[in-house]
C-alpha cells in the first residue's frame, strides 16, 4: 500500500480520501480550513501543515482544488506542492482546470524530476459513493501505470487519454454536456407542463426514457425540489462551459448547444440565481415561459 | 389472452407483434406491403386485408405509423380502422403524430362507440429487443386499465400521463433531448480530437461518464461507424422536432437548444446526408471544423 | 389615371389610398369595419360594400391583410375579390402571407382571366408617410409594366423579383433580419448598461452608428419609452419570422440567428407581452439581466 | 491649431492623420514599418522615431492599434508613449481593446500628470473617407472638452458616453452587431436564392430595405464579390466579439444572438477563411445549405 497524500478536503476531496483509506492506503490530508478535515482525522488520516510538507511525507500526492487560480495557489510558493516534489514522486491534480495551465504545472513538475499526471472525474458526490465514478488520465504513461492502483482505489472506471492536458481537456468536453442536457431536459418539462401533464409525470416519464442520463437521472428530480445545497452551482458549471468555449475557439471547433446554454447561465446570475445548482437553469425557462415559481 | 390487431409492420412494428404472440397472443396484422410481413405470417401471425378488416377481428387494434398523415390514412376512408371498430373495443396507436391529430382521431372512435389510448414509445429497435423499452399512455383511465398488460408485453415500462394527446405530447418533449445531446455529444468529440485525442478514446470515456444516457451508449459510436442503414434518420427527427418547436410556439415555451439544434438538422439536408441516421449531425459540425470525413 | 381598388383599410392600407388618391386615382375602398373608413370616404373615396364589388369597380384591385387566413377570406367566396375579377384586370395583394398561398391564389386568379402580382412592402408608417417606402414585386413581366406607376405612387423604390410567390418570399427573407437586428441591438443597449452607461447615451451612440438601419432609427428609441399602441406587434412579427424558419426547413437553409431570436419572441408571449410592439424583446433580454423595468 | 502625435499609421490611421492635416494641425507620426508612412511624410507629416518621441514632440497624442496586446506594447517600456507624457498633455487610445485594459493604461497615465481619453471610432475605411465617421469617448470631461475639436476633425459626430473605459465598452456594444447583422442579411439572401430568386436581386432589394444599415449597405454586396482583401477579417470580428461575451459573462448580460453569431465565425477559421472579411460568415452558411461556391 502507498503513502498518499492529499490536497483539498471539500466534498469531493474528503470522500475519495475516505475510499483511499477503506483501500488500507495510508493518507496524508491538508485542507485550508482544518476543521473540516476532523472527521478524516478521526478516522486515521495524518496531517500535513502545508501542501509542502503533505508531498514530502508522500510518494503519490493527489489533489482536488476549485479552479485554475486555487492550482496555482497549492503548488507554487515556498509551501506549495512543487517545493515537497522530488525525483520519484507522482503528483495526480483530479481538479478541473484549463489545460493550458495543466500543462504548465506538468512541466514546473518534470523540472524537479517528479512526473504529474492530470485526472479530473466524471460524476458527482452520488457516482462517487455508489462506487461508479470515472476518471481520464493523461501524462506520461509509466507514470499512469504506477498510480493506476490508486486511482482505481477512488472510482472503478478509469480511462487513459493521452499527453499531459488531455485529462482536463476532455474532461471540459464532457462537462459541456451536462449544462446542454439539463437545458434540453428542462424545455421537455415545461412543454410536457404547460400542455397539462403534471411537472411530476414528466420527470418521471423522462428518467424512463433513453435520455436519461446518469446524470439526469441524479439532477433532473432537482426541477420538483432545488436541493438546499449546490452539487455543481451556477458559477462552478459556467466556468466548466467557459473553458470549453475557450477551447472550441483555439481548436475552431463551433458549439452551438454549449453556446446558447452559456447564455442561459448567465441569465441565472443575472436573476440572482448564481449559488444555486445549475439546475436551476430551469427557473430561468420557466420563467420566460410565464411558470411561476412553486 | 387477447385477440389482438397490428397496423404497421415496419421495424418497430413488427418486432413488437413478435413479442405480442411471444407472450401468447393471437395477432392479425396489416402492412402496406404484405411481402415484409412473411416472417411472422410463417410464425403464426393473422393476415388481415385492410385496417378495417384488422380493427373488425380484434379486440385491442394497435397501429404503428411513420407521421400524421400515414395515420390519416389507415384510420379514415372505407378500409379504414375507424370503419371496423365498435363499442367495446379499443385502439392503441403507437406512433408518432401531432397531439392535435391524435386527439382529432380519438373523439372520431368514441363516435363510433370505441376508446382511443394515444401510446407512443421512448427507445429504439435495441431497446426493444432487449425488453427495456418504455411506453408512455394516454387517454380514457378505465381503458388504460384493461389495455395495460397487452402494452407490458411491448415494454415493461408503462406511464400513464393523462387525457388524450399527452402521451404523444410527452414522446415530443423527450425526443427533443434526443437530437440536443447528439450535437451536444458531437461538441465534445470533436473538441477532444481537435486538442489531440484519439476519436475512440473520446467517444469510450465519454460512454463511461455521466452523460451516456441509453441513447448516446448505443448512438455515440456511430461517429467512428455511421450505419449502412438510418436507425432514425435526420428526417425523421426533424419531424418530431418540428412537432416540438410547433407546440413550444403553442404553449409559449422557448426552445433554446432545439431549436439551435434544428437548424443543423436543415444543415444536414442542405449537405445531403437526410437519409442517413440524424447522427449524422456529427458531421455537419465535424465539416465546419475542417475535419475531413474519415 | 387608373379606377384602382382597394380592401383592407387598415393603418398602413388607409395611409396607402390617400397616396393613391394624392397622384390622382379614384379609388374604390372596402372595410371589414366601415367606420374606420369614414376619413377616407370623407376625402373622396368610393365606396364597395364587398371585395367583390371593389374588384367589380375597378382595373386593379390591391389588398392588404394580416395573415394568410384574412387572404383567403377576402378573396374566396361569393363576395370575394376573385369573383369581381375577370380578363384585361389585375390584382395586387400587398400582404405578408406564405408564399404557397400566394401562388395559390394566383393560379386561382388566372384562372378567371385576370392577373395576380404579389407586391409586399418593406417599411412601416413612418417609411410610408416620408414617401421612402420600397415595395418586391413578382408575378407576370407584362402586368408589372402596366401596374408600376400605381406602385409608383405607394412607394417610390419597386423592385421586380420573379415569378409569383417570390415577393412575398422576399419579403419574408427581408423581415427576419428585424427581429434579429432589434435583438443584438438589445444585447448592446444592456451590455452598455450594466457596464455604467446611461442607456440613453447608449441608444444615441448606437443610432449614430453603422449598424443603425433605418429599422433601428425608429425602433431602437422604444427601449427607452415603449409605444402604446404596437406598430408592429410580438405576433405579428412571430408570424413572418415563423413564415421565414418554415420556408428555411422547405428550402434546406439554416437560419441559427432567426431562431434563436424566435425563442425570445416565444418568451416575449409567455411573459404576457404579446400585443406590445416586438421591440419588447428587449424586455425579454433586461428582465434576464436582471434589469428592472423602469 | 494643435501639436498632434500619431501612433499607429495602418489603413484606418493613416487616413485620420490626413484629415488632421486637412484640418491644418501640425502631425508627428510614428510607425512600425516607416515605409508605409511615405506618403505621409510627403505630404509634410513629420516623423518620430518611437511612441516616445512621438508623445514628446506633442501636446495630444493619439494612437490607433489592432488589439490589447498591441497597445500595450507601444505605451509602456523605455520607448512607449508614458514615458514621452507629462502634465498638460492629452492621450486619445482610439483602438478597440479590453475595457479593463483602456482603464489600465488611463491610470498609468495618470500618474505620470497626463490624461487619457478612449476614443474608439465606429465605421469602416469607407465611412472616414466619405467623413461619416463617428467617435464615441470616454475619460475626463475637462480633457473631453479640450479635445474635441481634434476630435470632429477625423469624425463630425462625437459623443461623450463617461469615465475611462465607458467608450471601449460601447465600441464593444455596437461592434456585436456588425457580425449579428452579417449573419441574418446572409440568412435571408440564401433564403431567397434557394427559392429562386437571383442572388444579386436579394442583395438589391435588401439594400434598399429598412434593415440597410450603413455597415449592411457596404458590406452586403460582399456576398456577390469577396473582396481581395478584408476590411475586417474573421479574425478582428471575433476579437471585437470575444470582447463583447467577455464583457456579457462579467456583467451578467445575456448575449444569445452574438454568442451563436461568434460559432459561426469559428467555423470560418475551421474552414480556413479566417483571413478574409468577416462577410465569409455568408459562405459558411451556404455551404451548410449545399449552395456551391461561385
Amino acid at each position: 500500500m502507498a503513502k498518499i497524500g492529499f490536497v483539498g478536503l471539500g466534498v469531493m476531496g474528503s470522500r475519495m480520501v475516505r475510499r483511499l483509506m477503506d483501500a488500507g492506503h495510508s493518507v496524508t490530508g491538508y485542507n485550508r480550513t482544518r476543521s473540516k478535515a476532523q472527521e478524516l482525522l478521526d478516522r486515521g488520516m495524518l496531517w500535513g501543515d502545508t501542501p509542502r510538507a503533505v508531498a514530502e511525507a508522500s510518494e503519490i500526492t493527489l489533489s482536488m482544488v476549485s479552479n485554475t487560480e486555487a492550482l496555482y495557489a497549492i503548488t507554487g510558493g515556498p509551501d506549495g506542492v512543487l517545493a515537497g516534489l522530488g525525483p520519484g514522486k507522482y503528483y495526480v491534480d483530479i481538479s478541473t482546470v484549463s489545460p493550458a495551465a495543466s500543462r504548465d504545472i506538468a512541466r514546473q513538475v518534470s523540472a524537479v524530476g517528479a512526473r504529474m499526471l492530470d485526472a479530473p472525474v466524471s460524476g458527482s458526490v452520488i457516482t462517487l459513493e455508489q462506487g461508479t465514478l470515472s476518471l481520464m488520465v493523461a501524462g506520461d504513461p509509466e507514470a499512469f501505470e504506477k498510480v493506476l492502483p490508486v486511482l482505481q482505489a477512488i472510482g472503478p472506471t478509469v480511462n487513459y487519454v493521452g499527453e499531459n492536458g488531455l485529462a482536463v481537456t476532455m474532461k471540459v468536453a464532457t462537462n459541456l454536456s451536462l449544462a446542454v442536457q439539463m437545458l434540453a431536459f428542462s424545455e421537455g418539462v415545461l412543454l410536457a407542463e404547460k400542455s397539462g401533464i403534471k411537472r411530476e409525470t414528466a420527470v418521471e416519464v423522462l428518467l424512463n426514457s433513453v435520455i436519461a442520463s446518469p446524470m439526469i437521472k441524479y439532477r433532473g428530480p432537482f426541477v420538483l425540489d432545488m436541493p438546499d445545497e449546490a452539487w455543481f452551482d451556477v458559477n462552478m458549471m459556467q466556468k466548466d462551459l467557459g473553458l470549453a468555449l475557450e477551447l472550441g475557439k483555439q481548436m475552431d471547433v463551433p458549439l452551438p448547444t454549449s453556446s446558447v446554454t452559456n447564455e442561459f447561465l448567465t441569465a441565472a446570475r443575472g436573476m440572482g440565481m448564481q449559488d444555486q445548482d445549475f439546475a436551476v437553469i430551469f427557473e430561468v425557462l420557466a420563467s420566460m415561459s410565464g411558470v411561476r415559481k412553486s
